[in-house]
């Protein structure tokens, strides 16, 4: 029942996003979304942007202001931000910029379930580093030459920082290829790579304003990096789509970058309440991968991921599990409000009394 | 200065857009954009979406609701309709799902001048094939075997609407390729054809919102076609990035899909202008080709286009002209209110008197 299909698109595995459960009956702990509404400022700027009838006119292809804002935010240039329709896309056009179909390039064996996909819709080879037992990531394999390094920092699923110094190392050993740091976590106490950027041409660091700013349902994310690999970003940008990021996303992103205040509050409050929850989680015989992400990655001593996985679902708590080697008897948890994490620890107390 | 830039990218040409000016001190003509503001259901549906922190949230990845509404609006299933970020976003991901990069796919040689760019953009080759002396497409090329037809219906830059029976005979020609047609000015009077997809399994029709209904600055784009077409855009969007319709358009493009009443009228307006508009430049002795979109497309006896295009800008008016075979003495013109033509109509009138 394929026929009229691509050769290419035959063979194409999409990824699965989180599920987004059409009632609002759950407490969503499995998408990673903030717990928080996004600033006031952002919505104030979306509601001006609505005014005067403005949405008949197209937006500014290459977000000027919203660009600016960001580079003054990160003390960088204007000429050295991409912004795209969230980073997914950023990420995705950087694959096509960047990696060639007969150079591989290397990634962690557990990391963002994309990476595959976006090299398999390139058509570029890749191989999967394994990660430590304690999912850390070696830096030997991704300082030998390969054509190209894609690195979560934080990582996902398991919210683990990476090592600075061994980032830097990884980045300076190859400088004839490109490193993609995916920074969608970074907001949430890991130590960015964009003070490298001035340093590395071969270095681009990808953010998002979808956690630490909760604005995942405007999809805006960006690049930063030497004006060399972005003004390679805009080519081929320009090649899929001129106009990726609306009026309102570029206002309410506008709008968020600018309250610095609200930002860092909000923060600070998901970053105390992973604490409380990772302490309560150790405390029922949960392993706790350390985090620096909104997220725990979590397993049990005695009772498996999917058995609570579906008992937390039956009783009104959404997080997420993937069926894939390593991992399967992980759960990962997004960090909500305090109250929502109360009721998980509950929950999660209750089911491991039933099942052990 | 191109290290770095994978192979693929240093020979891209990528597509320019319309310019968009950064002070509102201009009559902008050059992007066909609507002269309207969007419906104030749109407007009051975008406020809805925006209250509650809803924007923290992730967008509803496969558009249910507005899939819904579209189909209702068109007499088709939801199954029948894919959701994008703008129609080029759609046209670009069509090129990827349906055409191959060892068979030539055809289009016109005067249309929209994305064209050649999305094929480049995938390694897909393709045969530019001429229209006739009065810029109609002739049927026959199009009805030979190939990797794929790509109509732009009316066509652009021209505003040309295409024979119905020939589009049907080349849809029925060679069921084993795609006939993909983009109706991106399908509301300005053109039949669609979207009656057809039920009939032809091969037959993907796309459209888009950004210009009968006044929300270029939202970027919505969809197609409609068989089920099995459908899943395969459905399977490369989720190799691209899941979630490319960010909340605010979805919310927006439901609340302009359910104005027909609002949509009827502008377009209506629009058409009213359109026809007084190329009534009074005939008289200025401009062919004007007969269109069916939101703009004209004109070519003057004496005076050149480059030099109305000039005189025009330094005026405060901004048309759309490109410096290419066959066209360059063309300037397609966006149908405004009916004040703006008059200006434009009396500039002219003055540009042709100083020049002849």
């Amino acid at each position: 029942m394929k026929e009229l299909w691509s050769r290419h698109c035959r063979e194409l595995v999409p990824y699965t996003p989180g599920e987004q459960p059409k009632d609002g009956h759950f407490i969503k702990l499995n998408t990673n979304e903030n717990p928080y509404p996004p600033s006031p400022l952002a919505v104030k700027a979306i509601r001006e942007a609505l005014g005067d009838g403005a949405l008949r006119l197209y937006p500014d292809p290459s977000c000027t202001v919203l660009r600016q804002a960001i580079a003054q935010e990160l003390g960088v240039d204007p000429e050295q931000v991409f912004v795209g329709n969230g980073s997914d896309e950023v990420l995705s056009l950087a694959f096509s910029a960047f990696f060639e179909p007969d150079r591989p390039i290397r990634f962690a064996d557990v990391t963002y379930s994309f990476y595959p996909v976006f090299a398999d819709f390139y058509g570029i080879p890749y191989e999967e580093i394994p990660l430590d037992e304690s999912f850390a990531l070696p830096r030997a394999p991704f300082m030998e030459p390969c054509g190209g390094v894609v690195l979560a920092n934080p990582n996902a699923p398991t919210g683990k920082e990476m090592d600075f110094c061994d980032l830097r190392a990884i980045v300076e050993s190859c400088p004839d290829r490109v490193v993609l740091v995916d920074e969608a976590y970074i907001d949430f106490g890991a130590r960015s790579a964009v003070e490298l950027i001035g340093r590395y041409p071969n270095l681009l660091v990808v953010q998002t304003l979808s956690k630490g700013r909760s604005l995942a349902g405007l999809r805006v994310g960006f690049a930063v990096g030497n004006e060399n690999l972005i003004a390679a970003l805009n080519t081929v940008k320009d090649s899929f789509n001129s106009y990726p990021v609306d009026r309102l996303a570029q206002a309410g992103a506008l709008g968020a970058i600018q309250d610095v205040e609200y930002f860092r509050c909000t923060v600070n409050k998901i970053m105390n309440t992973r604490s409380y929850a990772a302490n309560e989680l150790e405390h029922m015989g949960f392993y706790v991968c350390d985090s620096a992400a909104n997220f725990l990655f979590v397993s049990h001593e005695k009772v498996s991921a999917k058995k609570l996985l579906d008992g937390l679902r039956e009783r009104g708590i959404l997080v997420r599990w993937w069926d894939k080697p390593r991992i399967s008897n992980y759960l990962r948890i997004t960090v909500g409000t305090e109250e929502d994490m109360k009721k998980l620890c509950a929950t999660l107390r209750e089911l491991i009394a039933l099942h052990s």
